[in-house]
């Protein structure tokens, strides 16, 4: 019971691919970026919600057949009895889960519902280099019952821009939110003849490729596709090849005002404001280009090229790109949607949210090494233990410099100094504390300067921090 | 597309036994909870560490069969393919991953490895009122190579109480931390002449129920059991029954110090110091109860009756828990372990951990209504939009307020003040902005007393909050 045999086999463990995680040091990054994310959500009045890593089964595929890859979860030892219970899988989002957890709370919860959700999803894909199968994402929504006023259309990439400059590492970074309007494109498509909702389906997913394969190839692509064109509903002539180029000249271009969209838009001949679809889309863009206008030039721009593949988006659509590295897709993701639990509550709950892959965002920094320097403790500093005599009067030092708010790691043995010192050098800790002995005063050491002075522990900081006082 | 079906069918969904959620106003006491066991333990200099939600199934049973039940993972639409994958389940705790990541990065950590970890963990039971099959755990260990200071057996549960007693809601409850080391409770039946392992097994499993059944009871099972006892190895005289009674009297006592403990053990008449084992773990226990003296009386007692189910516990053991209700169980446990890792990596690897299961005692006050009173947004105040006119001047009210590190809702529509003010107090939120309008000033309202009076958007801030100004 108590000795422990030695001839144990051991079982030597490896990483199992697309499930990430990180060293001590990398984590504490990682926290701040959550920390982070989590005050400027906070502080535009978003409340959190967790939902069970699971759902049921059918809740994920309630509004159809999944296209997702979902791992199902079943007990170890099933038997028999299992098989009344509903089937339960991990969920691949966090959209479905608000859906259900809206229905569900309908009645406790007070509408507009603005909340905020950091979890990990998961995705049941065969390992790949690159592919993550469990990850975090951060996701805002606000969701109306009957209607949603369209300026949250616009607080929502403000706050993502905010969220997004202001995590440590990413300040150096290029990227930029781009905004559309889906009833532009589809409206768009209407002028030029194409009503059919499958032909709208099938010119969109060429038009999502515009950035990637260039104007040209995009026209050519789309003259390809036997479209059902009805030239007889549009004022606009030609082939469907001419009718197309105008606008997805139009599609090719960043507009980083509401006046610069708008001007483009009024001096293209082939503008129809007698469609409704186009007239309320640039209507809904403009507005709320016009409302981000307070954000640096280039953190968000007009681009009616963005598509997003998700159909129940309805109006407003997001993406973010690395200018550098516009290849790379899109970081932070989102838009508006019509209807968010129709699949589960009789209720009209129209919404609009956006979402960061933290994850892939978080590892790619990461990788590029832009993540700020590392340490492996949150200690602002170590006590040095001097003697074991003194270890009581060490404990009590520790324990009033903890109430003042520094997190503070005693060191656990009366070792010589310098392997003292060695130990918070390797983990990184920024001061190093001497507790006072025989009348020489408490002295601190910064081991990034190794200067080394005299330090009151009721009034000491380390430089620039502001302490939260303990509970 | 765009338009939308009426005819779909409604899934009405309904909670999942055993995966619980929170509304909106309890997750944001769930928060603090967790805000301030992550305070305590960084001011320790503990850090973070995340492992996947999942391990390799032969990770989870290296050290032979696992009885816990566990959820084993599959993709819903597997194939041949994933044959070749190694077989995936839910981790049942964080020590066993634990084990598996200090074996993993054992060269890029610094030892005494001192780890806090707050994550899910899932257990794959039959649904059952009351059982959870998802909660939160919040682990600390310290990990040392070769061997580890004992001192750490004492710094346990002193942060241990430094928590749990500064959990909101949790400061008038009466709660208690019990210590104990298993090396006491295995040298005593060996004075008494119980040697097999397997006997040392069957005897303890009866002496955990002590407290439940009672000393009498406990006897009589003892005695009943038919276990091997080598009178001949033994300086104690009688029957079985005869020699264990002593001993069990002693256990069935709490000890406030060391030196009520170390009183009772030498007044015993049958106390046996040549017992190596009894020697050991009787000096360490009252080293670590020494150490504790500066906690308030009744905090932490010596219990020679706790065993721990677990057998990989060496030395100290710790259970807690409430005074007025002892058959609810242990809230907070752990102990001392010989060797983490050996299943994974050929180092020896003493250690020393407790355990808080969070969501069970997070349900359970929240079950009794004693968590703080309930606020359905985070946001320190509203923001109220007197017309659209003023919208933009409302926005940047409110970009200043949040620079302050103020978290702040803007309302979201001109609508008639009093409906502005219900959805204020409808969401908990303890304080309403005016903003100034036609030489009138900023006014704050305190939506408790309600009080109204002028503000500057500078200065202003609610009562007994410290701000931490924005990144």
């Amino acid at each position: 019971m108590v000795t422990m045999s030695n001839e144990r086999k051991i079982y030597k463990p490896k990483p199992v691919s697309g499930f990430p995680e990180w060293l001590p040091e990398t984590r504490l990054i990682e926290q701040q970026w959550f920390d982070h994310i989590r005050r400027v959500f906070e502080s535009y009045g978003f409340c959190n919600i967790e939902t069970p890593s699971v759902e049921e089964l059918d809740v994920l595929s309630a509004k159809g057949e999944v296209d997702k890859e979902i791992y199902v979860i079943e007990r170890l030892h099933k038997d028999d009895g299992d098989k009344g219970e509903a089937r339960l899988a991990l969920h691949f989002d966090q959209t479905v889960p608000l859906a259900r957890y809206v229905a569900m709370h309908f009645n406790d919860l007070v509408f507009p519902f603005k909340r905020y959700q950091m979890q990990r999803v998961w995705r049941g894909e065969r390992p790949q280099a690159g592919r993550f199968r469990e990850f975090y994402q951060c996701d805002i929504d606000v969701i109306g019952v009957d209607n949603l006023p369209l300026h949250f259309d616009a607080e929502m990439p403000a706050i993502m821009w905010e969220v997004m400059n202001g995590l440590p590492g990413m300040n150096g970074e290029k990227f930029q939110i781009q905004i559309s309007n889906r009833n532009i494109l589809i409206g768009y498509l209407q002028t030029i003849g194409i009503f059919n909702e499958e032909d709208i389906t099938i010119a969109t997913r060429e038009i999502d490729k515009l950035e990637k394969q260039g104007l040209e190839k995009t026209i050519k692509n789309i003259a390809a596709l036997d479209l059902v064109s009805n030239t007889e509903n549009t004022k606009i002539p030609g082939s469907l090849e001419d009718r197309i180029r105008p606008f997805l000249e139009l599609f090719s271009t960043n507009y980083h005002t509401a006046d610069e969209l708008n001007e483009a838009l009024t001096l293209n001949k082939h503008f129809d404001t007698s469609n409704e679809l186009l007239k309320k889309g640039i209507e809904e863009l403009s507005f709320v280009m016009s409302q981000l206008s307070h954000l640096p030039k280039d953190a968000v721009v007009a681009n009616l090229s963005i598509v997003r593949g998700l159909d129940y988006y309805t109006g407003t659509v997001y993406e973010t790109r690395f200018l550098d590295d516009p290849g790379y897709g899109s970081i932070c993701s989102g838009g508006r949607y019509d209807d968010l639990a129709g699949s589960y509550i009789s209720k009209h709950l129209p919404g609009v949210g956006i979402s960061i892959g933290f994850s892939r965002l978080f590892a790619r920094m990461h990788e590029k090494g832009k993540l700020p320097a590392l340490q492996k403790s949150p200690a602002d500093l170590m006590v040095v233990m001097p003697s074991e005599e003194q270890r009581a009067q060490v404990a009590a030092l520790c324990q009033s410099l903890r109430r003042r708010g520094l997190k503070v790691e005693m060191y656990h043995a009366a070792k010589k100094i310098p392997d003292q010192l060695k130990y918070a050098s390797r983990k990184g800790i920024p001061y190093v504390w001497f507790p006072e002995t025989d009348g020489r005063p408490h002295e601190v050491k910064n081991m990034t300067t190794g200067a080394q002075s005299p330090a009151e522990p009721q009034h000491w900081k380390p430089e620039g921090k502001t302490l939260e006082q303990a509970a």
